[in-house]
């Protein structure tokens, strides 16, 4: 899995019919120092993440396995709203300290 | 899932035979900030997207999980026409402004 | 899918038994603009292409749905022989003029 | 798969009911030679690795084989802690020497 | 499928079960010139592969088709040992050359 920011969000009325009801996030790749990454992904998401959030997503065939997500065809989908990152037992990321 | 603008389209008349029918397209990606990237890919197109139109697209199994797809060896599908990206609450893209 | 220019061929006498009767062929990657990429793939073939032509194909489990193919341990295969790529309008490549 | 070292962990508590119980570990990237790539990946644990170790860890499908994980929404899995890593017949990394 | 030199071997004893009995290659990757890149992986090996070996792996889900191997979380396996590459009708290795 990946760690990301929530940046944005995506609107497509014109799709296909297993998109329909999916909330589209654009995240921005964080490396593990909690630097932003000039690399960003669109996800599903499913655990109601907001923009400034950290999240935890997963790509490929796992962004279909939740129940009736199967014939979604989506590649990547947030698992998690992340609370802490810790390093060498350093925190370099808790949720608390950004709200 | 990522974000391309449509730049072209690839024509193959001697292929496998669960190829045909399918339009594909030559999807040129773009950064969140809406910046053209010098990556591509082809995909095949189900939502009818046209030269100069930003999609979203998947890559990998997901790209067969449409009903009747699912021997189609292909491993990148559009799976919407995009309206708009925002990000942090600002509109980067919005489909009425380049039409 | 990606677009590739045939460039060799590989050979392997001691390998799994489900790749038998398989060629392989080395495709060199090509970009949008038609230059080749310092990037390869070698892929199985079944549509017949020889070295020097354009083809489309496909990686991961895309490589595996054909029929009879699904147990041979491959992640690219040919999807097709490409005849002509076009860009906004433009033809960058036709088969025609290479042959 | 790839080798790396297990340099964190994440806590993500609003979570896919599927990611519940899983351990989350920050995994550093090695190159063949023993170098620290700067490249992460946030990999589920079943075989118990702390900081420091270094593991093997596999991607994509591979992280939902294990029984009972196959509807885990997770792309990368650790599946062995390493005791050695021999390049050239010369032991460039050896467990016993780092604890 | 992507061509690699074998150049050395991985040992895990705490590992999860189904990595028992697979022997796990450190592979170099090389380019279609027959140069060796700064890129590897660790694949586990069917074919019997050596050190200094050639050889051809896949990557993902096609790891893991062989007969009694669907449950192995693995993500690479050597799939043949390379006899010869040919470029352009050119070799650019040969098997027997080397040995």
């Amino acid at each position: 899995m990946q760690i990301a920011r929530v940046c944005g969000t995506v609107v497509s009325t014109q799709k296909l019919e297993k998109m329909r009801g999916l909330k589209l996030l654009v995240l921005q790749l964080v490396d593990a120092e909690g630097e932003l990454l000039p690399d960003y992904e669109v996800a599903a998401d499913l655990v109601g993440a907001g923009v400034g959030e950290w999240v935890l997503f997963s790509r490929g065939s796992a962004a279909r396995v939740e129940p009736g997500r199967e014939l979604s065809p989506i590649d990547a989908l947030t698992v998690g709203i992340i609370d802490t990152v810790s390093l060498e037992n350093r925190q370099v990321y808790n949720k608390k300290d950004r709200y």
